[in-house]
């Protein structure tokens, strides 16, 4: 009698490369130029500079997870991954402008203002936004209409007053104020959260599931959304400004509310488990079997260093 | 025998106000609350503050005529109508912020910024960009998949780097530098003229219309926009600021190139009128009958005092 056979372990490093060499060369080859003429008068190198060569790329990384999940249209994740980056770049430029949290370096490198001037930074910011739309509604017949509808809705959603611009009004209305547990919840559901899930959901969109497996993806994007955002409370505080690539013990000292100012370190750390726990069970109720990538991303997330 | 009857002549002033009781009663509720909960700490007010009560709306009136000469969708075009008009209201909520023009007035009112704080009008503005690809992706039947795919496509063409915001670009980097005539014509081309070309063309793909009325639309749309900033520099110069509610002289005040500054006030006026012939040479190129509202709007646009 044999040796029962040994599943191969699931690598998420060799995972996360592959699906990166896409989405890098997808960026770079859209941001440069999707169709037409290039950017003019500089626009876009500020454009390239702002989602070019750095982070970590974990919003495509879910797109491309679910997507393999229910083995949708590799195309329509595709764009959706550059899209939803495209969103997160163009926000971080906003959010480090002068009238918002006036940060001038980011992954270690100056931010898009200081680079550009604050004018170029709000324009390559509009860009982005309206670029992420346009990846999303391809002319050739790559992605169907239904589903081209579909993630531009759940786009706009995620990253309207509903979604990220609706998170940051309320972060901008908190500083310096204690919010409820309730009240930081709202927040971060709004301002990290609707986009993380977002990319789950556009993720899973690129293919064709009942509703009781929508459901339990949207529990899934709603626990590691969460999660994500406790987590990098608790880096601000235990990290160091090198490990993160950004200034650490920022939002102490910006007198920001946080998961750790609320519930001290050690509830927060319990917190995050919790949220990993809840995930990977939302994963096992969705029914869906090719949940590799999208289960050790969640832990990643929960248990990185940086 | 009887005199031949009389075709009613077609009133402009009847019909925009028709347009637009329907056009304003949209934007009133889409702007407070499309779907789901309203806009959270003080974004909802600055974004309706931004687009409610001001403006000449002669986008959505583009996008409703070019709606009604094709036989479209009414319920599209109105989507579309509001749609184009957030997204030139956040290009005005921008443009007027410190870093871009520092404008403290618009339609006499203190400009977002000034009311709201810099932060809220950059969160606004960015809000309201993506409620308008929401906009476009109802989610009931009213509007077809493929409808909803290509009016975001092309309202993404006209709002990013190809569009809008290049020409924002553009405008920023020739400030008192000399511009070539085709220089200027392809700073306004994407500045303005993308956004009101495809207003045009929005309201048509509301329906369906043959290559050719197709092309002979892009053309009457590409006038047009043209048209409306000649007459922009021309009014600058000659009309009062009360007129205009906005600071006349101000492109001479800041050297900023103009068609007026480029060939002088009498030619530009003749400019005007070419456009103006042009634009209604190509509607009846088009071959479609019901053109009274496209053809007014053009004579309006290029024969308007403010």
């Amino acid at each position: 009698m044999n040796a029962p056979e040994k599943l191969p372990l699931f690598e998420l490093s060799t995972w996360s490369t592959r699906q990166l060499a896409d989405v890098e060369q997808a960026l770079s080859r859209w941001v440069a130029c999707p169709s037409g003429a290039p950017a003019p008068a500089g626009l876009g190198d500020a454009m390239r500079y702002a989602v070019l060569d750095g982070g970590k790329r974990l919003r495509p990384l879910l797109v491309m997870a679910a997507c393999e999940a229910v083995g949708g249209n590799a195309q329509a994740a595709l764009r959706s991954a550059c899209a939803v980056e495209l969103i997160h770049a163009y926000s971080l430029v906003h959010d480090d402008m002068p009238c918002m949290d006036n940060d001038v370096l980011r992954r270690g490198k100056p931010t898009v203002h200081v680079k550009f001037g604050q004018a170029q930074a709000l324009l390559a910011g509009d860009a982005l936004q309206a670029l992420a739309f346009e990846l999303l509604t391809p002319e050739d017949d790559s992605v169907s209409a239904a589903t081209q509808a579909a993630l531009c809705r759940m786009l706009a959603l995620a990253a309207g007053f509903q979604g990220m611009a609706g998170g940051q009004a309320i972060d901008l209305a908190s500083v310096g104020k204690p919010l409820s547990s309730e009240q930081l919840h709202e927040m971060h559901r709004l301002k990290t959260g609707a986009l993380l899930q977002a990319s789950v959901m556009m993720g899973a969109a690129c293919g064709s599931i009942g509703a009781a497996t929508q459901s339990a993806l949207r529990d899934y994007g709603a626990a590691v959304g969460l999660a994500f955002q406790v987590v990098d409370d608790i880096l601000d505080v235990t990290a160091d400004s090198a490990t993160l690539g950004k200034t650490a013990g920022k939002d102490a000292a910006q007198d920001k509310p946080t998961f750790v100012s609320l519930m001290g370190l050690d509830a927060s750390r319990d917190y995050a488990q919790k949220l990993l726990a809840q995930a990977l069970a939302s994963l096992k109720a969705s029914g869906l079997k090719n949940t590799d990538a999208l289960s050790a991303l969640a832990d990643m997330l929960v248990n990185r260093s940086a």
